[in-house]
């Protein structure tokens, strides 16, 4: 064996990389392709593969070629250096929760899963608390068990799966100044929105239509069909590996504009898989830099960028082409109010870009609360309810539009939910520096030209990878700290303007 | 651990099923849904699963339960001992081909497909030769590590790894019956055929009607949609597991039949895998018996009951639904007619069920002779061109439409294609036998009557899985030990019918 250990250690992570890949594969299927009644033997296949990555994740061949890797890193450059860090950190996170309690939150899962379907139907939080419970209780010791290993408080090695490198007292700081200003703000936007309606859009939008605009608005911004799909499924996702990435939408035949911007967003996670530095594809340091940054890419794309006038400019000559529509609602004026438009609503999902971060908070707190045991499961819905009239003053009519709406933490996901805000921060802290870059950006937007804002993007941050944390990424590709500066500068620009 | 080492084995190969399953869709995506471009990325993730699987199934464990297991073998039932065997039947063939030559030959095949499909383009043996002898001499060794192992001549090593329990001489005995026949009753067939023109039938079928058709024809006949898909790609094929079977088809839009017959052929290995023990459905005992029952299950369908004028009077009205079509050309005679046409054809594929032996039994003789070295590769053009005039009394115009026209010895695939030949030879012994035991059969058919001929096929066929060798199963399942006999009995009825 002429390798040197680092060099080993890349050879296992190809073979790791080449099972990452075919488990997105199995997922991608299961939810585009795969036949009703074959969901049991999936799961077995996923179960199976999953095991597997994490036992050769966690061998002690792992263990020694790191500590002889370790031991020569003098010689190494610097992206082998974030490698083996990475990889350690994969390492670190696989060991440090055993396998038994992996299996047993599991099926605590998979059964709460069931049970939050069945209880969000029948609208009956009862039905669904003494699972919720169980998967908390898991959830703990696996933080517990994460904290230890990461040198971490529980929660934040939690975090630290989604966003790496961002901690709890980032996130309330983040958290504080949204809350401060996002309540007053909705109220002028809701007062300003009043004195100018907008036209409703109707029609019937057939989805062969649907899917021949956005094919085309897709491959503008530069997806490559031939290494990629868009394919429809029940929620929007991405799946997939850069080389081979495949995102999904879902389209309203009555409103051409949530399967446009469902796969805008699904486009931008695939961007940035996309530019992630195709030296490193198979290694960890050339994967994402976690969700929180994944999440930029796509609300940039879905939020900032689709819902601009610039965009909407690209996007009328298109709905002329493959809807045929004219008339005074197709109006790009009219089409950016639609698209801006702001309500306060019970569902975080129907939510826009300006009640969306108190959602998330609400949830936050909760979830805080609910792991340190604070706040037992069964007041669960009472806080919720007390939570969102206080934050966005409207009150749920049951658990089913409360407590009940999302599936995470019936999954486990938890410290899940700030990579949701960490996101459109960070989108909004990029835009300004993009901005500030390339002046002339918006006039490209409009004529349908993507490439400086790409070009952009790849180098200050598709083409790092998993190099630097994202605080490190924030301030080398801005300037600045990761902050909600920028996030409130650009949500009073967009939605106080002054009336043309 | 308080299982057995037989439960511990069980365990094993539920995981090892698993990743059977995966395989198996990775390759259906490849061939389905995968974008052009990543085929790369497909080959990384296929070699890194296939060396797992490789793995798993040649550690020490494995070895050291099997011996345990049989130490304890007078305890165990008989599926249980027949798994066992199985087993270790999985197991001998893994262990007795080291890794290097598998990647050696992985190598090989894939250079030698690439220039396979050069050489064919162009008409050029030249350019093939060179690796076709490559893949001859580690084919060749891979044959003699193999009847080391098994203790069996190498030839039969590797038709063994296809058609389990039939040896050279049994293949040979059905060749000899074959070819002393086929070729006379072929030219009686001919002069028959002239006497009675057919209609050509001609138009234009859309593939969303032509799969609306196959749909209804394979839903009657049993496949199970919220348990498997149709699709379409360049060759029809069979991917999944029980539970999951994926077959395709391809439609061709001049003409409807190809399309019918390749999705009927399809779905006949489908059937068989449906059925397919359920409660051994994860280990090596509920798995097909091999290539030859398969096809013999294809045949079944597509060409013997596929082409009957029973099928026809079924079709009928279906073609009038779905086509619109009426007119002498889709009078029942007619259609049948045109599904038994016989011509002596340059390439297998496209050959009929009497002329197709013969090609096979060319296709026999030759990788034969090649491994042993009696025949040198690039005396192969002018063996072949030879062998069809002889045979088929038709001489190839190049190679393109000669020894290249098949994939098979470029992947390495010798001793897999008697199996096409005894499919059809068993089909026919089974159908012998069903029409004995069912003589309302045809009548069924032609009312789309398939529970009949399927509850047959699933007591005597189906549900053994790999219990027993397929000399054991024929024998049980008809009274007569496997032989050509009822194949040519069939061929002359079909063939030789006096004109009504």
């Amino acid at each position: 064996m002429s390798q040197s250990p680092y060099e080993q250690l890349e050879q296992e992570w190809r073979r790791l990389h080449a099972f990452h890949g075919a488990l997105a594969l199995l997922r991608w299927d299961a939810a585009v392709m795969m036949p009703r009644g074959s969901a049991e033997i999936r799961g077995e296949q996923l179960a199976a593969l999953e095991t597997e990555y994490h036992a050769l994740l966690t061998t002690p061949k792992i263990t020694r070629l790191l500590d002889r890797a370790q031991a020569n890193a003098q010689a190494m450059e610097d992206w082998q250096l974030a490698n083996l860090r990475e990889m350690r950190r994969a390492r670190d996170h696989a060991i440090a929760t055993p396998v038994s309690l992996i299996s047993r939150l599991a099926r605590a899962t998979s059964r709460a899963e069931v049970l939050w379907a069945e209880a969000r139907r029948q609208n009956n939080f009862e039905l669904f608390a003494p699972c919720l419970e169980e998967v908390v209780r898991l959830v703990r010791d696996k933080a517990a068990l994460l904290g230890q290993a990461l040198g971490m408080p529980p929660y934040d090695a939690l975090i630290d799966e989604f966003s790496p490198g961002v901690a709890t007292p980032d996130i309330e700081a983040i958290f504080k100044a949204l809350s401060r200003r996002l309540p007053g703000l909705i109220r002028e936007t809701l007062t300003l929105q009043e004195q100018r309606p907008s036209l409703p859009i109707t029609g019937k939008f057939s989805s062969g239509r649907q899917r021949a605009l956005v094919v085309e608005v897709m491959r503008t911004i530069g997806f490559p069909f031939d290494r990629g799909r868009l394919d429809e499924s029940e929620h929007p996702f991405t799946e997939g590996v850069p080389g081979d990435i495949r995102v999904t939408t879902r389209f309203d035949a009555a409103d051409p504009f949530p399967g446009l911007l469902g796969a805008l967003h699904e486009t931008g996670h695939a961007m940035y898989d996309l530019g992630l530095p195709q030296r490193w594809r198979d290694q960890p340091v050339g994967r994402d830099r976690g969700m929180a940054l994944e999440e930029s890419q796509s609300l940039l794309l879905e939020m900032i960028i689709g819902r601009s006038r610039a965009f909407v400019q690209f996007l009328r000559p298109l709905f002329e082409k493959h809807f045929a529509v004219t008339g005074p609602e197709w109006e790009a004026e009219n089409v950016y109010r639609r698209l801006t438009h702001v309500r306060r609503s019970l569902i975080r999902v129907d939510a826009d870009e300006l009640t969306y971060p108190l959602h998330v908070l609400l949830r936050f707190e909760l979830e805080k609360r609910l792991l340190s045991g604070e706040l037992a499961v069964r007041d669960l819905p009472a806080a919720w309810d007390a939570g969102m009239e206080q934050r966005l003053e409207v009150r749920p009519g049951g658990a089913a539009e409360g407590c009940l709406q999302d599936i995470h933490w019936a999954l486990g996901s938890f410290g899940y939910f700030p990579s949701y805000v960490l996101g459109g921060v960070i989108a909004a802290q990029l835009w300004e520096s993009l901005r500030g870059a390339l002046p002339d950006l918006e006039s490209q937007i409009g004529r349908g030209e993507f490439e400086g804002l790409f070009g952009w993007l790849r180098e200050n941050v598709h083409g790092l990878g998993a190099k630097v944390t994202v605080k490190e990424l924030m301030k080398k590709a801005t300037g600045q700290p990761l902050s909600a500066a920028a996030l409130l500068r650009y949500l009073e620009h967009k939605y106080l303007e002054q009336p043309a």
